[in-house]
């Protein structure tokens, strides 16, 4: 049934209680704060295409664990004053692909900071990474990333990218063509659960574009779609049959809607009703539980492509007019 | 299997004989002169996006049958001399999409015309269409476009396609922002197959960039690939079981091969060993008949997607240096 | 879940509301209007085939502006009397098949008019099709005829479908070898979304046989069933996904539901419970607002096949009785 | 692939060895002698349907083990010469369906007995059928027909259909409204594979319509074609390692090419190239050892569905002439 | 949805009517009657494996019918004193499978009597089989044993095979090595609904395992279910469209819920919450309505692999505990 | 087509050239040398189970880079003399399981030794695992194991795995329940993979039991078979296109032919003619490398499933045989 999930009028009330572990603020403070021994030590090589109006940099950091983080960075050429910067998280499976991928920033004027998830990108034809993950898991796992150290909160592997994400925050902020007052966090899927919970952690970003989250009420997900990557935790589940409760509390340190509750800075969400991947009600969820100020397009008829390209413009236009504000 | 075609040696020296009707070229020429009686009455209307760095414009003109085919303009904003221009055309189901999806030419100082392939692009999520076909059919069709008109060359889907193809090389010529003597044509699959024929139809544009041309071969093509949008033609085959000879001899006007037997122009091509939408057979068949100076790049381990944004850069390159000696 | 509607106790008395616009009859009206300025135009060409007992026409008229739409006509050979007439629709994608397929009704001593769907019949194995559909479409379409013309009632595929199918009837009256008082319409699927139609718009038949009819209760039906072709609609929809309104304001021109609130003739209906192509509760939603003599036979344990050959039986005693009343 | 077997050139005189048990006719002989034991004991029930030009029967007789084999016969009605009669043989899974499926018959001018397959009929929702299969299996089975009993040629479950069929053809002969002179075997698929056998076990008949032929060279079968029901032999192999021996010796009974050989009738065979159930080499290779006049119809695009209408107008015409020169 | 039946909380109270004929118990007196008249007629062969802790053997008997009933016999080697036996009955379309397969059970110090499913076997690669079912069929039947008989309740399938099963206790309690007062039914999925019904059906059984239960509540799972084999039912309503009373009525002589209802013997059942083969609802249904001591362990993640070693697991101590306390 | 690969005559003497790196023999002793470093530490915790005539352990010790590799060591209880001992080796995905999925060895004599294939283990619902892989990936990846650390050999996944499974042999040898001088190391799938690798590495082994081996002749299993696991190479090729040369110089480190070519202890092999997964032609190009006594049994109707139970009998009798005459 392509309306399986909640009928429209419950999602816009949907509030599920959230499962928070006590030390949830606690986690992260310190998590963040060990990621901060390490250096930052950004790197920016000029990358060598024929664009006349773009300048690409490959781009690497040192993110969790000091490991090298690879993205691109892409700032409109010639501009005399700092820019803002859109600071985007990819989705699942994907790598940073290609510059010319993300050319719709710097052609609105902005610049753009691509973060690559760790260990993605091997396999998605339309979108190669560089960035491996050379931490290795303490516990079994099922293939893919959602269950990679997923029986302990501190090997899990959304702790290493969340940490990456937050960083590579201060990666955008320190370029000289940015304005470090003006940057927003974005994505879609996975990379819109890591905008969300990213604008969580750095409360001083200026706003969070977030489309289709991923990885955000996995209780209820895991429960109504058939559909990976959620169903990677599902696989776990039914293999590893005596660990779901550890499952379930390492997930409570990572869960959208923990993020969200802590959401202050000004959101854009989009949902989409016939999204299997990332069920409606598991953003309407999230949506319903952000503190700032907030919008959500609905896209009735779509699955998880969700608005495309209509979003984009979307996205455009609410920067422009947020970010003229500023 | 995934190597089901050729080997690789055999696919270099690839050279079937065509099957070409003997007005191949009246056939070609009526068909053009035809459809100069209607004035090609270009439009372009500035089409409002925050875009700093390019201009856009929802383009439209008057193709076969003075039907309106839109597409979008865009050019590299505050350029002074006029700009290379690359005229795109797009692979089987898809729309113009969006002006963000086309920046990558703008981006490198080149004016891209986007031609949407008329009929297409209500039922591709990722790239929503606008321009419908008028016209219908004489004849009973296969759901999609590969049938619509196959009995009868006069009324075949792609007379009106190539036609208006065609015609979108003097909607770019005649831009004010564009060096007429400096355009391109481009496209992937059914986008690489129209390339393909309007390189040889028009002589006089730069250069040819034909990344997994689809419409070539077809006799192999049915015979070799279950995949769509070749199946298209058998399933009408399987059904119209008397009028094969009729649909063979429509195709033969249109196909690739007869086409690139009369390329002349610097050609690029692409092709994967693993695609089994445009078998490479097929591919190779078309480059080898190709008579003017070509180069192919082969990816061994891909099926349609190709070369991806490898090929892109490919592209890049190939132009700067081409264009740079112009 | 194979019973994946509601409950049968639910169906029996589901009455939803509506979606009717204001001009409904008046649309209708003009519309046959229009299409009485063609002349009707019948040709009976004689069908060689080596029958004894059946007499066979290849069979076509003028339809919806002037088309040719071709069919079948075959009648009892040899009888004196006018006879009661079948005016048959067929069900979507196929085409008027093979006159052997049709002798079900002269075999029971009545004629058949065997009415083909413009534009179907070119991918369907089964059911061989020849008449096109000479109209295009003034809007981009997906695959198939469900979006052909969709944005705009006037420019809709079902437009001319309707009116070739009204006017089958009169081609069917007008045969010397029929009883014009007793023509009854016929179909499964979208040819029962024909015969529902044609009942409305054409109160003179004597009665209505509506087979898990299609075309009904679309709002429903996309948001219910994964299956085509309602399907190609929410691929529409999902696609160009600014155009819903449009795309429902042209559909409660066609709705089956809006039909059947005016049907006022004998219906005889068959519905399945497990039907996912044509939903049971679309199907009961018209026959609870239908407003003639009606019956309904109910196969609990079926797909879109419904009755098949058993509904078939259940026609031929139904027609039997009523027309022996007659 | 959709041309997967050999090339048309190469099927045209294809013609492998056979493996033929030394006592094929023995075993044929003494199988149908003991048949003969048991009184045929037909019965013609009338069967109530409002035709008017048609009888229709609900026939039963003693087939193999003197169980009740079902059936339908027709005849046209007021005919006062003894007519030719069809014995017509049915597809795997099928069961006799209802008397309107064979009505083409009794259109033209014949008589149609319309035997079952005991033991199908259960799960084809589109011909459902009346008679079982009595007799169970001395060795353990795949779901299916194809292995019941398919360690011993005596128990193997085609002994039983193959006797039935040969009966059937005295049944019709027996029956006052048919000329015994002029029966014809016809079928398509497995109903194809047991006219072949008929038609050779019965050499009085007075020609043999033979449509993609199932139970024919099961050897080849087996290896080129993974569709069902040849698979079910695949399937049994594998699981019962130690049986193969066993399986082989046991078809060498039943494979077509076997009785093709022994063909002296007038045969018209229908083949599809593109046929993955009942693969075209498989069906040349019988043809090319037919013995008697014979002729084939090559559908080159085409899947198991072969020729479907157009090949029944075929055999009309076919009929039509082979009878009048009777 | 993974989660697709009801929730655990309505799931634990589930109760829902049964529907049994008022004959139940007479009917299966009846049977096991009739079946005592053919004599046991044990044969246990002994098998040769270089096995040096286990006795392996080739078991046969006289099940229904008097048919040779086939099995693995095997007992710890050594073992002075008789011990207990698990009668072990197979899942859907099994054989015996490997004596090597059943070590479990010995290696705990239990023999085990493994018993056939007459008819299965001949498609299962894993698990091979060697009984036939040498009773055909009254009715005809869809591929699979589901419908074998299933207009009859005295020609139904299952009643031969619940016979066997009563009478495999009775194997396992002659042989000497066994302790007859200590034999326990075991079993998966069929398996599970074999063991359930000879709880019933032989009270003195020492205790039933009773894993993912299927021929149990039949209404329900073929209504919510649409996976083999339950489906295999739903095809044959489909098809033999009239016949549905009768079918349902035999389904009752064998539905599990009237055997759970008669179950005294203490139970060890499982259940997997994600189990679309045999679906939770129908296992608590019989669950709930057990008479003795009972549990059941939950797998929430599980689908209709449900335990597996982890049940095995509980089972071995289960019984450790039950056996040792008698 | 089920018999895809080269026919037997073919495989019987397929002898592909084999592509193998210069220092190979370097790379493996420098590995084994390296891992020396670090002390087995083997430990066997007893695990309670009521089993009466098998011990159980919950073995661990340290592999490749000291990190700890789990298994269960299951020995024949009370036996004075020490065993032979099987060292098994798990097939792709599965962890080890449960220990009574290892019986058959101690029930004929044998100790058996189970090792984990690190990381596995945790999405095979029937083979549930418990050793992850410490070591991230110093390249992008796929998701599963083939990919991991492919871009160089010394960072390669199977480079880790070859070594814990070296390890293994001195694990077992050094149980005092085990004759060292009688190791047998034996797998299916990635596990014969496995064992032909220590076969090689290892000369001190008694034999090896090689079934349907994995990783074995990339080069041709990638081009040949669109299955996974050998298709996690294909997606990574196609993705990081420009990473093929580094990809198959690590794998040739890796490949089963090059340990073949070095196997010299006694080899049962075995594969199925119909095994898409790891294709026949693959398994036949080591076997003919093969150096030592050898024997293969070939399974003509199989897929992956090869010879199963059959073969495990096979087996059993083979090393009876053979440590007989030890």
């Amino acid at each position: 049934m392509p309306l399986f999930d909640l009928p429209i009028e419950q999602l816009r009330s949907y509030l599920p209680d959230r499962d928070e572990p006590a030390d949830f603020d606690d986690f992260w403070q310190r998590t963040l704060t060990e990621a901060a021994a390490f250096d930052l030590a950004p790197e920016f090589k000029p990358y060598d295409l024929p664009f006349t109006t773009v300048d690409v940099f490959d781009v690497s950091f040192a993110g969790w664990g000091g490991h090298r983080i690879n993205g691109w960075f892409l700032a409109p050429r010639g501009v005399e004053e700092p820019v803002p910067c859109v600071v985007h998280y990819i989705g699942y499976s994907g790598g940073r692909g290609f510059p010319k991928d993300h050319l719709v920033w710097p052609a609105s004027g902005y610049a753009v900071l691509v973060m690559e998830t760790r260990g993605h990108g091997g396999a998605n034809v339309g979108s190669p990474g560089s960035t491996p993950d050379p931490h290795g898991s303490a516990s079994p796992q099922a293939p893919g990333m959602m269950t990679r150290g997923v029986l302990d909160p501190d090997d899990y592997y959304y702790r290493r990218v969340f940490t990456d994400a937050v960083r590579a925050v201060d990666v955008a902020a320190g370029h000289p063509a940015v304005d470090a007052a003006r940057i927003v966090v974005e994505g879609g899927s996975q990379g819109g659960g890591i905008a969300q919970a990213v604008a969580a952690l750095r409360p001083d970003v200026k706003a969070a574009l977030i489309d289709v989250p991923f990885l955000t009420h996995f209780r209820r997900a895991v429960e109504i779609t058939a559909a990976d990557p959620y169903q990677e935790l599902v696989r776990f589940l039914a293999t590893q049959r005596d660990r779901a409760d550890d499952v379930f509390r390492t997930l409570s340190y990572f869960d959208g809607l923990n993020f969200a509750a802590r959401g202050r800075v000004p959101a854009l969400y989009s949902v989409a009703l016939m999204d299997d991947v990332c069920p409606p009600s598991t953003v309407f969820a999230a949506y319903n539980h952000w503190q700032g100020p907030k919008e959500i397009t609905v896209w009735p008829w779509n699955r998880h492509e969700g608005g495309g390209g209509f979003q984009t413009e979307e996205q455009l236009r609410y920067l422009h007019k947020l970010l003229a504000g500023a």
